[in-house]
């Protein structure tokens, strides 16, 4: 009923993560609705990052340039943080909580999707290991997550590198009533003196 | 901390309507994780849009065409719809019970806003009455929709045109229960015979 612009445009739109038609019909029609103010801006926006945002080299994150700015800072501590995705990166940026370096895997192992080491990201970490005096894998907990650190551990530790994982346990602000098992069980056996 | 090009467009889709800084996140990621099939395409049909999509001279609707498709079918009714807003047009279209055209008023009434009728589109809807044997106002059960159609309705009977609302009460599938004093007072004041 449309016209094959609007509903393609609806089309591509409903596809980004967290949206549906309905959510993009009604994103789309702000866009057109005020095409000087809202759409063109973003067009100019999504074609700059286009031609200038790329996967850095060196640890794999998305960045203006490459080597990104957080290799290329030389204050940058040299223990490096291996994470799943950009994603985590910027969560752990924002938190600047963390001033190493990092590493994005790129995915999790993973039997079922058919992802192996190869699909990963792990030789160019292996290559990088030289100067870095201990590698922290911030990977998720789950399943997945917590076989795709095994896995990096049992490869790392033979290199002679220092490597550890995030601690696991009770968030902070957590209620003890609506904890899951695991967590629970996780909690009391890496207990602590207090 | 990102590089401008990433940071400008996370602020820029943050700012559409359903979306903020985390989920923008999200969706910068995943359009610049995979150029060429996300991106680029997206980039390809908002700058189609912005090319071919315009206001229809004469209802007021989004269309790749001017008149829009639905002004230049001779097949419609001359029946005229008049909606708040592009999206209520699609809604209605999309339930396929309405083959009259439409008029988009671009907004509804409002004082506290600083609408007045000069804000919307009242005159062109005005020189288009000769042809309609009926305007429907399908303007939404709020305040201002219902202060809005009260305006309409006075503006055009003495043109002599028949003019309609919607019927409100008892939404389908709506328990009573729960169902506001408001539409409860209208479902009970409108009530018809079994």
């Amino acid at each position: 009923m449309n016209a094959p612009e609007i509903e393609r445009l609806i089309q591509l739109v409903g596809r980004l993560p967290g949206l549906g038609p309905r959510s993009a019909r009604r994103i789309v029609l702000r866009l057109l609705s005020d095409k000087e103010q809202r759409l063109i801006p973003l067009i100019q926006a999504m074609a700059d990052a286009a031609t200038n945002v790329q996967n850095c080299r060196i640890c794999g994150t998305l960045d203006g340039t490459d080597p990104c700015a957080i290799c290329a800072d030389p204050t940058r501590e040299p223990i490096i943080c291996v994470v799943e995705s950009v994603a985590d990166l910027w969560a752990l940026e924002r938190s600047g909580l963390f001033r190493g370096r990092y590493h994005v895997l790129g995915g999790l192992l993973s039997p079922i999707a058919g992802r192996g080491p190869d699909q990963l990201r792990i030789a160019p970490l292996l290559a990088r290991l030289a100067d870095a005096p201990e590698i922290i894998l911030a990977l998720p907990s789950t399943v997945e997550g917590q076989a795709s650190a095994h896995y990096l551990a049992e490869r790392l530790k033979p290199v002679g590198v220092r490597v550890t994982r995030l601690a696991q346990g009770v968030p902070v602000g957590g209620a003890i009533d609506i904890l899951d098992d695991g967590t629970l069980a996780l909690a009391l056996s890496a207990r602590r003196e207090a």
